[in-house]
């Protein structure tokens, strides 16, 4: 049998990743450039359609996946709105790159997308309830059931930056007050960071500061760390995951990350889970690009399952 | 094909209820007694098991379904502790009552169950993803996904009265501080209003009070509609489920409950999602008994149809 090929996509707001991968999940070629996102969609579209000509060359593609930072009606392949990329307001993306490639285009949420993709061969390949949270400038995620995305109702399933962790009285754009991104992401700690005088370019330089010592940065990081735990600890109240899978440049970049999580989790948590659920960091090096070639590959069987069905009773 | 019968048991703090079930869901013979807890686990399945005798008569059931209040199990069939039960740690309820009626017996905590019988028979029928919360002395609740109960890792799938929803400093027992159940259930309605010197029976007449202008009592009301529209939100950002249905004695007892909650709600969750998720008040009479026939009646099926593929390789 011939080898088959896909096209997976990680549209951000900073850098598009593009990738193509085989059926087994291994990344043949890839190709990372800046967004340039102020451009607006026009420009990040044009862009995006030659880096997919780049990539793909004269290969035969089955699918393309994208994955994008915000809301999509993934049914339709329409693109809702973007967290940091402006205009993109009702694009029918979908179409567009399917008319321009001859294949077939599935979108879907970022965070839903990398769920995906270490639910299925990272950090969450043994386990059956995975939820993916990313802790980066914002707070994501997303829930994969079985190998499956739930995507919900709204297409807000693993929004979960907005569940309100603690008091505050400053609104944070659309979120909840006291909301978990608006307290405890990156933009956040930053924030705390400046207010104390710290002298800091990212995030994450809190976390070394405080493992220095620094009393400020201290009450940040260990903050930061508690509010992060009651989030995950309102997840397992509601779907009990077997795994939380920790993505994001903090989560990733900051030595400890999941255990110091872990063990403030464990005090928010009923006894008898005490221990049971696996707080672990995400495995992958490019689960947007996986998730996203995974996710149009179990639509594009889905549609052919269905259509087989379909055609043998009509 | 002649009419199967099943048991569906609610096997509550208070009351029990057991029922003969049809395989449409309609009761037959319905039987209620004081389930007397505080005598223990002996006398309580004692009664249970008279209870049983008298509603099955001569009847040849497929199967018995109970749904219990606590951590269960659900692959062993051991009830591993039960709220306001005393004494049943770790009992092998399901081989028990198998054993005296040679019918298989299958268990699953309540708030799954009657999630599960209204999203298969009640006000969740046409959704997908069904959120069922109890409003009650405590607060619970469960999950279906395509009619299925997410049990989750540890059986605490649903336990939403452990989700952090604002400030305490006083400690719910094996609850969180600040935990919806500790400050929004029954018991903290009854515990607020008597420190107002409110002179109620029950924490329902609280919203009777508010509705006739007791400024102590329309605090206490719309703080307590305010925790648990808070707790909504969270469920929302982590599954994003189609409908909510609400039940227990507090929610059903008070006009107009659900629309306050939605009304609430509506301000906590991201604007491409208001006016889309249905917020419904629970419509069985007895969602315990009918959510535990049919929990039975799906795992027997399974059995079967996994031993058939069995049989059939083998």
């Amino acid at each position: 049998m011939e080898e088959k090929y896909w096209i997976g996509i990680d549209l951000g707001g900073t850098n598009i990743r593009v990738g193509l991968v085989d059926d087994s999940g291994t990344i043949h070629k890839q190709l990372k450039q800046l967004t340039e996102a102020e451009k607006g969609p026009d420009h990040v579209l044009c862009k995006l359609m030659e880096m997919i000509d780049q990539v793909k060359e004269n290969h035969i593609i089955e699918a393309i996946g994208i994955g994008l930072p915000g809301t999509v009606n993934s049914a339709d392949g329409v693109v809702c709105s973007l967290t940091n990329l402006p205009g993109w307001i009702d694009i029918p993306i979908s179409n567009i790159i399917t008319d321009r490639f001859q294949a077939p285009c599935f979108i879907e949420n970022d965070g839903n997308v990398a769920a995906l993709a270490e639910a299925v061969f990272g950090a969450g390949k043994e386990y059956s309830i995975v939820y993916y949270i990313t802790v980066s400038t914002g707070i994501g995620g997303g829930l994969c059931i079985n190998k499956e995305i739930l995507s919900g109702a709204t297409g807000n399933a693993g929004e979960i930056g907005n569940i309100i962790v603690g008091e505050s009285e400053s609104k944070h754009s659309y979120l909840n007050k006291g909301s978990l991104e608006a307290l405890a992401a990156g933009i956040a700690i930053m924030r705390d960071a400046k207010e104390k005088g710290l002298n800091i370019k990212y995030a994450n330089e809190v976390f070394v500061l405080a493992e220095e010592g620094n009393t400020d940065a201290m009450k940040i990081a260990e903050r930061t760390i508690d509010l992060l735990a009651r989030g995950m600890a309102a997840i397992a109240s509601v779907v009990d995951p077997h795994i939380f899978v920790l993505g994001g440049g903090i989560a990733l970049s900051v030595p400890g990350f999941a255990s110091m999580v872990k063990e403030k989790y464990e005090g928010y948590i009923y006894a008898n889970a005490k221990g049971k659920i696996k707080v672990e960091l995400a495995k992958l090096d490019e689960p947007g690009i996986i998730g996203a070639m995974y996710m149009a590959k179990k639509r594009l069987n889905n549609i052919n399952s269905y259509e087989q069905r379909f055609f043998q009773f009509h």
